[in-house]
């Protein structure tokens, strides 16, 4: 491991937010830290690349004075109009030149990426996007999405989790997607490597009508868990373990090639 | 196969776009088709759904009169301020009130979907989001983004893929990444079920300063591929034929769930 890594932060939620604010205390207890975030929330982002429409970048003072500086380690901090997969790139070609950081972490997410919310997350198509472009990279994501949501009791586990990747690094092709329980009177009881649990979002559109009468429509829905196994995500945040899913961006459903081969008359 | 399917059209390139035409006038031969699909362009919104702002949907008349209707088939269309995956949202929960279509068709994409750029694709957001609520479900794109990009050779090739797809079903789990090659002087040699090669855009940032002497930045990028295999999406259309990729939404890196309990000394 670098003695003196240089660390990425970046986000989904907005350079403002709780949430990063804590990323970037643990990180800079590591290491420098560089931080190239959303000017504006971006929850629901997915993985989101702005092409047709420029993008700003300004540097940013608001971690400024914040931490205590035990380390001599910098934070230098951009906030940009672009998405978090944009931030991604800005930070590697645009802010770096091309050189890569040691570790890209992304979050902490106001609220669970579990499961199937994945692929619809801001903060893990950035850890997704460092990992893209090789680096270790993981997204982390309080399962709290409340205005007073604590952060406290996951700083230690967060440090233990970023600075175990730089020492081994990850698995080729992969990103981690770490999802936190919510604080509960107990302790957290650990950390679980898991597989995405086979759930979903049973989805409701209300419908309301604007000042003029004209209709409109809110997404809004309830997430559905039939599977149960004690090895999915969703199961380690009910017992209070913290879940770590590592995640492929080969989408590739390598066991579908011989079915399709099989079973496909027009090949 | 049901004798008169349901078939449900979206895409990335907004209602008007030439290549979800062509796409609505080979599904109209196959069945009744329902069209919701964005008022605007959405290229490289990935998975991307709107959370943070209300939905708008109306019906449009756009493709009234356009086909020879041989077969009494409807074409009813729908255009929504909403991503693509949030088309297909609308789709199955608003329009069709949770009835499934029995097929889930995107595109045609006016550009390449192929290797890493499933990602970034709203066109495969749109096909995914089907196979996530457990419908077959193809995203078709045209690897031509020019303007008089020549969708005439691809049709005969896509109503076999769909009638094929309500036929046999899919893999579960799986969705469909199937790019054509641009119309070239010699005939489309086959049909190709490929994996995504492992390929990425390096990027660049275009520089500019704005009237006011403000900075802004173009996201733009040239596509690396050193991946050669010849089971590969890059090879199939490299090689005039059509590559099809089965693409799974349990993003899970199977095979690092052991490294990681073996490697990881934090567990």
């Amino acid at each position: 491991m670098n003695k003196k890594p240089l660390i990425l932060v970046s986000n989904d939620d907005g350079i403002t937010a709780k949430g990063i604010r804590t990323l970037v205390e643990v990180m800079q207890e590591i290491g420098d830290v560089l931080v190239v975030a959303p000017n504006s929330p971006q929850s629901g982002m997915g993985h989101a690349i702005t092409i047709h429409s420029p993008l700003k970048i300004h540097k940013s003072d608001i971690f400024e004075g914040l931490f205590e500086n035990k380390n001599n380690h910098t934070v230098e901090a951009y906030e940009s109009s672009g998405t978090p997969a944009d931030c991604v790139k800005l930070a590697k070609y645009y802010v770096l030149k091309g050189v890569p950081p040691d570790l890209v972490v992304s979050g902490v997410n106001h609220g669970s990426n579990t499961s199937i919310s994945i692929l619809y997350s801001g903060t893990m198509s950035a850890a997704i996007e460092g990992a893209i472009e090789g680096m270790p990279a993981i997204g982390f994501s309080l399962c709290d999405f409340g205005s007073g949501a604590d952060f406290s009791h996951i700083k230690s586990y967060i440090k233990k989790i970023a600075l175990q990747a730089l020492e081994t690094g990850l698995p080729k092709g992969t990103a981690l997607n770490v999802n936190f329980p919510a604080k509960q009177s107990e302790d957290i009881k650990g950390i679980k490597i898991c597989r995405q649990a086979k759930a979903k979002w049973q989805e409701v559109f209300d419908e309301r009508a604007d000042p003029y009468g004209r209709k409109y429509l809110w997404l809004s829905g309830s997430f559905v868990n039939h599977d149960h196994g004690e090895d999915t995500d969703e199961w380690a945040i009910a017992n209070n373990y913290i879940s770590i899913v590592p995640c492929v961006f080969d989408l590739t459903a390598h066991h579908a090639i011989s079915i399709l081969n099989d079973e496909w008359e027009i090949l």
